[in-house]
């Protein structure tokens, strides 16, 4: 589709002085994932790996298992205001053994749950179960492998380079070598589409492997990569409270502020050699 | 409640050295926000302004237009596993001629704390309409008073100083006065914040101020700027496409890469002076 950057008029300021010129921004549209015709979320993304980007939603959460669970993945027939098609619906048909998601049940949001629990069943309902056990993963990655990552992800996130704009999100094996990458405007996304790359490769869970992100380790990050079964997790910002604590309770490495010769390691050092 | 930040170990490598050490993070929760009893949307946030959150979420949305809609706030008396209340679900009760929102599949809420519009489970569910015009907003700003909102955002972060881990957003009057700032993981959070903290002190619509956030202008941010009718939204870092393009249609000015002398103004660049 070609769609991921977009240029639009600009007028610069700098200084007291005036110009304009053309900017080239990340483009960001709405993608509608549905399952078997039924609308199942929205996403705002940059277009582009977008059979990638829906198969990894379903799987990190908890939706799919493996790539045979989908029978079909295509854009549905949706005409822009232009007449054509807008490319921002796409219906995953899944296998008649696999149930349909219960979005209200599975997301817990109206549930009559009672106030008396209502701490626990906030956090119920943001917390999912995963098939695969990164704890019990005996990968190592060495320093110097962990270091080298974010350059090799930023050699490769060209789209940032001419927007500022995108996040990226990367694999890489326990040796340090790059096996995906992708960007978008969601961070979440950006994740997505790289476990949807490991969904239709066969390489679900994702043993030994590590994923890198450009920005932040939030709780959502974290949890995706718990249900994707990757080990370890490396961010090149700082994590949140909830990102260590899911972390630690299921065993994934974390690591924080890979920046230059050093990272801070918030779970599981014992995998970093 | 002070649980803006907490701390853990890590295991610090520099170089060839490892230490242990406390780190402070920037703590993420989830907050249900229920409306009338009745589950609305959870979102990953940082403890703290809760109330104003809430509210900000509501007006955003369009389901409140002033403060005189809500009747009640309060926190849920739930308890965690420790038999303490854990202030993480809030009750929003509304007027009795305030119609409730409709609560079904299609508007079902879930923000992460990247993104407050995905999970929206339809395209249709994505756009929502502003009671407020900003593009026959009058406000002017001087390049100058633009120019130093960065550093006073900055200066008033205080977390992020500590954690590296805090999207922050502020609200400046157009002499380039500072209102309020919020902070918060999510940086949709920050911005519900600051405009819910506008909605207590009876100022909305935000005619004639300024909306600076720390990061990236999304569509979603520039939406909650106009549902809000906050008429010039300032971001520190890049637009997406569709920023622009909401921002254009709604005549909002949008300004990005405010860094230093310069910056890029996207829409409406007459009300910069």
């Amino acid at each position: 589709m070609g769609r991921v950057t977009a240029r639009r008029r600009v007028t610069r300021l700098t200084g007291g002085a005036a110009s304009e010129r053309p900017d080239t921004l990340a483009v960001e549209e709405p993608l509608e994932i549905r399952v078997n015709g039924a609308a199942l979320t929205v996403t705002m993304r940059t277009p582009g790996s977008d059979v990638e980007l829906a198969q990894g939603f379903l799987l990190t959460e908890g939706l799919i298992a493996a790539r045979d669970d989908v029978a079909t993945v295509r854009y549905c027939r949706g005409a822009d205001a232009d007449g054509a098609n807008s490319y921002n619906v796409l219906d995953v048909t899944l296998r008649p053994d696999v149930p349909m998601p219960e979005v209200d049940i599975t997301r817990n949001f109206y549930s009559t749950s009672s106030c008396g629990v209502c701490g626990k069943a906030s956090l119920d309902a943001v917390r999912l179960i995963s098939r695969h056990s990164p704890g019990d993963d005996p990968a190592t990655v060495s320093a110097r492998a962990l270091r080298d990552m974010p350059a090799q992800l930023r050699s490769a996130q060209k789209v940032f380079a001419d927007t500022g704009g995108l996040h990226g999100a990367a694999l890489f094996s326990s040796d340090g070598a790059m096996l995906a990458v992708r960007e978008d405007v969601g961070r979440h996304n950006a994740v997505d589409k790289v476990i949807g790359w490991a969904l239709e490769s066969g390489r679900i869970p994702l043993t030994g492997s590590i994923l890198l992100v450009s920005g932040r380790a939030s709780f959502e990050l974290t949890q995706k990569a718990v249900m994707a079964g990757i080990p370890i997790l490396a961010a090149v910002s700082a994590p949140s409270s909830l990102a260590v604590d899911l972390a630690t309770e299921s065993g994934l490495t974390l690591v924080g502020f890979l920046r230059g010769e050093s990272m801070n390691v918030y779970s599981r050092p014992d995998r970093v050699t």
